[in-house]
């Protein structure tokens, strides 16, 4: 799958993906691995990542100046592929935008129910903080099976980990050996974070083999093509493109996307906060020194 | 240095301690080792912590507010113990506030001062991706000393190790060798965020006994019992009172606080960001769950 150097603009309605910062890029590879001739826009929000840590406000701020980007820029259905924004803050981007012809879809029910499907009993999931104190996976294991036990245990070093790209080292082993214990005697380990699918090689050594290790990202996919059946009115009668944008730094964006998407991507276009909304926004040389903003 | 367990209004005009979390109470217990008879107002931005990946202008809207804040509880004096801040936003701070009897001091000129003093040709620093990029640390070793040469690493992954409290392991000590092997030959390493004196012991353990180790903490409270020497109009005229305020999770702050203070903080006052600006917020419990705002 290799990429136009440049941004191309698309005609159609494409796929909305939204992440905190590159880690959805995992996700939208599933995507477009099942719906090849989809276009889609991704957008990750590194520049005010990570999300994990932060105020139940800011992350609604900033998950909805996320969404309008991607609806201004065509988007009718927006996947929403962080787990934070997905557990906290879903119903609210669902509400505001109620009764339009627009659709926001999530993945938490979807790891819930392939969790509860390849599970004997008790499943663990690792996620940011923010995301296991919301309780929302557990919630939604609970309404499709309330025999299931679910350990939610928070894991803020392990997107940290995977952003310095040391993935394979002693620091990533112990890390995940040491919210294991944590996360106790379980069938199946939920990867709740975009970022953990870096470290499925470590996991997979530290996990006993009869352990399910799941990266919810694949069955994300199928239930969207599912969803597409239903709505084809949705598809993005696209030609397979694909356009990038971070409100961060693109050079450090482009050099980590490769990873996550398993393929070069296009030349990421760059946005920014501007009075609470997402813009579009050229970047210069990252500045250096005092920074005076002129009122 | 015992604490009342309730925030006690000051009539003063305390001295204002601000950082994007707890680790700047490392600042403020240096400060009131030396200067034990003023009033404080300690202010942790945990809520939106951490600053050091994130974009400059949200860095700068977010020290504004809170130097704003501690204005309005009554300062006049503001320490920005953030590196992070006092690295890309301290001179528009101060452009901000020129003219008016309020002053905003920073910890960078301090450090740089101290490492200055120490070194015999190579200092190394270590701070957050924000702080490493402004290379505002090396311009001021350039200004002081033009002849010393300055090796700056960002070490993204120690403060999460902090939060996590593991500062006593494998995974603290191979962090730290690996972010040293970075920083290279030098005869002084400067500490460069509020968080990474926690780690001191395993620095001591991973550098040569001939490497000065510098927390720029206690030559920061120096060079501010010098400020007031020449500024005595701006002393609090306190009694030793203190209050802190968090915009994050209150209970996780006040496990942290004590760690970094030394001592058992006062009841830790609430604030959260309300259109722009920081105000006093009463915080229930941590919700869970979807989370909905009423537009």
């Amino acid at each position: 799958m290799s990429e136009s150097p440049l941004p191309t603009p698309l005609s159609s309605h494409p796929i909305g993906v939204f992440d905190s910062g590159y880690g959805g890029l995992s996700v939208l590879r599933e995507l477009r691995r099942v719906l090849p001739n989809e276009d889609y826009i991704y957008l990750g929000d590194s520049g005010r990542a990570p999300y994990g840590g932060r105020d139940l406000a800011t992350v609604l701020d900033f998950a909805e100046q996320c969404v309008d980007l991607l609806f201004a820029e065509g988007c009718r259905v927006v996947v929403v592929a962080c787990h934070t924004v997905s557990c906290v803050a879903l119903r609210h981007l669902q509400q505001l935008h109620a009764g339009t012809d627009r659709r926001i879809l999530g993945v938490t029910i979807p790891a819930a129910e392939n969790a509860v499907a390849v599970s004997k009993g008790h499943i663990g999931f690792l996620g940011t903080r923010r995301t296991v104190s919301s309780h929302t996976f557990r919630t939604e294991v609970a309404k499709l099976d309330s025999h299931v036990k679910v350990t939610e245990v928070a894991a803020p070093l392990l997107a940290p980990i995977v952003e310095e790209g040391w993935e394979d080292s002693d620091i990533a082993r112990l890390s995940v050996e040491q919210y294991l214990s944590q996360v106790g005697d379980v069938d199946t380990l939920v990867l709740g974070c975009t970022h953990y699918p870096l470290l499925r090689a470590v996991f997979e050594q530290s996990l006993p083999k009869e352990v399910h290790l799941l990266d919810p990202a694949p069955y994300v996919a199928l239930r969207l093509v599912d969803w597409f059946g239903r709505h084809p009115e949705f598809r993005s009668q696209g030609t397979g493109k694909l356009r990038v944008l971070s409100s961060g730094d693109t050079v450090r964006f482009a050099k980590n996307a490769t990873r996550f998407l398993g393929s070069v991507p296009p030349l990421i276009e760059h946005v920014a906060e501007r009075n609470g909304r997402l813009i579009f926004s050229p970047e210069g040389e990252e500045p250096t020194g005092q920074f005076v903003r002129v009122v």
